[in-house]
């Protein structure tokens, strides 16, 4: 079976819906999910609508036309993928392990839609985890001239065709350019229930604090730093007893599922972007 | 604005959604909400749509007579329900008062879309709480006659007009009869995870076993005790220190939570049956 | 049963879990439990220990007496109760009640080692509350003059005997005279996952900023607002579909449950204040 | 610094705290933490006991006839062990490698108090996960024969002077004579809520019976399958969209977590055994 996924946001108006599912049915698709969600604030309309093209009768540019000509009567942002289409992914790393691992793992599990094409790292601690799992290692340096190694990083995800990139605890900041030419299309994971402590040591703020839950938060990555457009938060309860070296154990376990299940929904094209918040259909 | 909510279930088949929506948007109404799902497992497909009738170009006669033909072509189980009817609910208790207060307040405070008509009793110890607020008090004694009683509740449900019974700790069993009659329309909260620890003194039973965490169950009642569709359930953590008296006063927090979430979401029409499950729309 | 608890806070050393607990049982009682806690960041050592002195061959002038003898030679910060004393609650509220039936019902359920005396508000709304659950209601306006309000109400506590101030959606903010003296005794709930969104609104702010998940943070007030020394947090799951009303329906929840959970757990003498930071024995 | 851990159960009497944490102070030693329970219904007294040795006036032999001493007229049963003992554990697994992996990562990052000396499996599927981690891996085949393989089992494990046994969803059920010569030494994730859904595929007894959490249970096994004292539970929510697979998946985050959670308070030494119930302390 193959099937399509339609992404759509719009501003709401009437008989989208209709418009929409009677022109699967017409070309004898066949509905499998539909998710809608109409944000009175913004007056956008926001709809993921999954359809079997097994028996339709256009082929994927016939469909690609269709929508693209219902994209200029209705004013859609749209975007259509086929379910062979696997999206590839770079995941950028640092030194600690474990959101690699749980990634990597996913992947092998087959929980992912998509592929994990390439891990990049400042150093070469987790070559070998890389390595183990099959997946290219790439070392760029990160030194005094970040342009230049923001350039090697560009030249890579350009030559391996990257469609998303994964901070899995990345311990370097992207550079504006770097990041505005990818809009949804960076992810990173801040080891705190954002926006509670921004920035660096969150632990150690939260340790400060005395709070009572510990957080992670997925992101996606925009110029300002920490205040991208949140995908998934998890917290966990802490005690007076937990020193910051616990707290920094428990938010690993945080941090690994926070960020897999966002780079889960968003391969999963569950995921839409409304201004600075995000829609995530279930 | 006046909305209407329709549910359906039928035999799943393609250009459903298409159908239901463009009925909708052909005679001038607008879709505020939809949610669909397809079972694999029994072939069946669930939908539960929301729309604005403002501007509609068919009376309300007229919308169920046109769904009406529809449900015959399309062989559609369907309930069409419109926002200014609040249905009418009969809250059954004993002596804890926990759920009837959590129940009578969420009504209060405006949030439930139905009205909690009348509260019944086999015991006189929660008349002062119906009628602080301002809800009459049946009470309807349960003697060694369990069928004399039962007609009684079934008279008060009749001249009532009540669409819902929710059994918030009532500390007796139905007869098959009084549940037969009301398939979907009783809510009961089970005092443990089911299907954990079923029967009598499921505090007592988890304790026994030395649980970490314990839980409750709204679920609609059926002939079978304990075992019907589950609407919701919830846990929260418990440890050795626990007693049974302290795994009581955890449990009734998540006992009210449970029932309250269930009926809610019930009222909304979030709810369809599903063979011995339920779908919840969000 | 008489019951006594032990509360000490002092510069960490050796020998004082010894030395308390050999005066325990020296005397003749039995430790029922015992919690202790070294904070290295501050030095400080904690402990609650609660023990039976039913058998005990010092009645209580002696066992205090004992205790400050103790107490000077190893430096404690000691706080000694018996298990029939309870503190004296006055619960502070506005307009909106769940907090305040939550405590109440907690009360009457007998959850709190402790009596709610009087509830006081700056408005009449919740006065059939307090009568229902049969607790004197005080009325205190609060206008231009808030020292003059503050006055009365300090008066109030003081002819009531006030051991512990509850702040349950109270909407008015202390004067720094009236909490510099209550350090510890006066417990408010916040509607936001603390330090997340900080000040007026904070459902809003969590809408606003796209968060998924919403909390409530129980705290003692100081004279920095939303700062004080937490007690209890707790979170739940919010998505794009929630609106602002929906997040205050979900967050009503959570308030009450944190806020009840905060004032029990001290009542029940389980917290003590760890500079701006909080123990809280389970 | 070296630390010694005493867990101590007994007939619950009075003076046993001072008379421990006497014995402490006395030779000179530091009170770290110290944890205690009296179960009421069994009437035992659970301690846990942590202390730092360095300037202790007795050796660890000195240290160990002393508590003899006090274990014969207290009738305790105790164990002590010093900080500077890793237990040596034996992870047994068949095909599925998400226990495997979060145990092996959790001990490299230095999460557990113990050694993972051993990968013990039935296939071979495995060997290079072991590998990667650098930690021996045997390959036993259980076929017709299992007390043969039981064999093999029992003299690997005493070769590598194993501790603690932990099933990482190892296929397999273990013979009687196999579990009863190790109380407390073999952890098994059950991927259910127990005592929800003994027994085989119990997701797919969760998907049948429609609940809306599912749940892993560490418990140490007894002879009873499914049936020995749990250690850790946890659930997770699930919906009506979720398949068997997505249940599938969605456990696996919960029995890793839960499993690995286990093994590493076992090996802290924060669990005792109370019946067919555990005591487990923070």
């Amino acid at each position: 079976m193959t099937v399509a996924t339609l992404l759509v946001s719009c501003p709401d108006r009437t008989g989208l819906v209709a418009a929409l599912s009677d022109f699967v049915f017409r070309h004898g698709g066949n509905i499998i999910d539909l998710d809608q969600h109409s944000d009175p604030d913004s007056g956008t309309f926001f709809m993921r609508l999954v359809f079997d093209t097994v028996a339709f009768r256009l082929d994927r540019e016939g469909i690609q036309a269709a929508i693209a000509v219902m994209g200029r009567s209705y004013d859609l942002t749209w975007e259509l993928t086929f379910g062979d289409h696997r999206p590839r992914v770079a995941v950028f790393c640092t030194k600690v392990p474990h959101c690699l691992y749980d990634l990597l793992l996913a992947q092998r599990l087959g929980d992912l839609a998509g592929d994990i094409a390439v891990v990049v790292s400042n150093h070469r601690d987790l070559e070998h985890v890389a390595n183990h799992f099959q997946v290219p290692f790439v070392h760029i340096a990160v030194g005094a001239d970040k342009a230049a190694a923001e350039a090697e990083q560009t030249a890579l995800l350009a030559r391996e065709r990257i469609d998303l990139c994964v901070l899995a605890r990345y311990m370097q900041v992207l550079s504006p350019e770097f990041v505005r030419v990818r809009p949804g299309r960076i992810i990173n994971i801040h080891h705190s229930f954002l926006p509670a402590f921004v920035g660096a040591k969150p632990y150690h703020q939260a340790k400060e604090r005395g709070v009572k839950l510990i957080g992670a938060t997925a992101h996606y990555v925009t110029e300002q730093l920490d205040q991208g457009p949140i995908i998934e938060q998890a917290v966990t309860r802490v005690s007076h007893r937990d020193t910051v070296e616990d707290l920094v154990r428990k938010g690993r376990e945080l941090e690994r599922q926070t960020l897999t299940r966002a780079v889960r929904v968003h391969l999963e094209r569950r995921v839409l972007i409304n201004g600075n918040r995000t829609v995530v259909f279930a």
